[in-house]
């Protein structure tokens, strides 16, 4: 067992989709990468914080014991999608501890910029 | 609530503004994005580090509650402007907790490069 | 003696080689750097956990006292190399303790672009 | 008062300098970004660790009071330079708290790529 319940990514931002619109894996996109070390499943809630209006959330998920989830963010649909270029930041909880990394591949230019960081743990 | 009330980024440096200068998004900038997950509003306030100058700051910024600011290092204007192509580092006080997540758009070579880190917090 | 026994990474893909797969050093891949500042030798095992089989390892192996090992991903073999373009995540156990930071170079499209965090570290 | 007297950097890698040779800020580069947010100075030491030799330094630095030093591992001298293409690591000792950010440009395909990530602290 590895990790913490409660989570959080301050910066968030999905750059337009830019020239490689028709393979997903290079389109800009951001992760929250959700590893579940235990030997039972995660039960994870992810809220989503806006500069401007109310939150949107919870979004739920399953992870299977010993699987991670990458969690695009461009894809999430129930219960609304995350507007592409407009800032949010998230905060992730689970049942059992689970550990959180956030990654953005941003294609506007053509060639691919990348970011990544460990999210702010709580327990 | 999740965060703490203190948070430091000990990297900024704003490149040059590069090929894009007339779209903001794709200027060459630093941002500190602070996450209030709180149910209270945030009053927040920034100092500015410079390798061989006295500090810049206080600057002060209200979030209001659950919501996100995106502060854009190369937007401040007061107390002072910071300079593009000088190091810095910042400190970030909040009166609830929040979180700190430090990032960079470098466009001077005409493609975008980017970093982000979690910030470093304490109580 | 700085760091802790326990780390995990959250994210994990290793990208199509790209144009430079003759060139090692320019070709897309993962590293997880760990640090042995001790004065003893480090038994290090990694495991890694994909999103939909089995985990993968332990991977085994041994850092000498005052070194660093810069772990490809990709030259894994030994139980089974890790494949490209497929989502993972590890943890990294030591006997004694250890800094891991996760890096990625995605050359896909010819540019490199750079990620990079440091673990998420436990007791 | 902020931060912690010990740090470390687990990944380490200068890129050959690539075609901006001839522009300091826009060669290959590491740096190691040290705030000391304190109002007394503070001597610093760095060691540096490699995968198969033994360790160089300690490089000692003094960053005066409430000031960053942004400081570059290609610049280092004194008691030897870090040779580029080589992995390393390093650690941060100060007698008083500071903060530390790990960042590297790698301009060897021409266009800038970036990695950022806070540093390992340990009191």
């Amino acid at each position: 067992m590895i990790g913490k319940k409660r989570w959080a990514i301050a910066e968030g931002y999905i750059p337009a989709a830019g020239p490689h619109k028709d393979t997903p894996a290079l389109q800009s996109h951001e992760t929250a990468c959700v590893l579940n070390a235990n030997r039972e499943q995660a039960q994870v809630q992810l809220m989503v914080y806006f500069a401007d209006r109310e939150p949107a959330g919870p979004y739920r998920f399953v992870i299977a014991p010993e699987r991670t989830l990458h969690l695009r963010f461009d894809q999430l649909q129930n219960p609304e999608p995350i507007p592409r270029e407009t800032d949010y930041a998230s905060v992730i909880e689970a049942d059992v501890p689970v550990v959180v990394q956030h990654t953005r591949l941003d294609a506007r230019t053509g060639s691919a910029a990348l970011l990544s960081t460990i999210g702010y743990a709580e327990d």
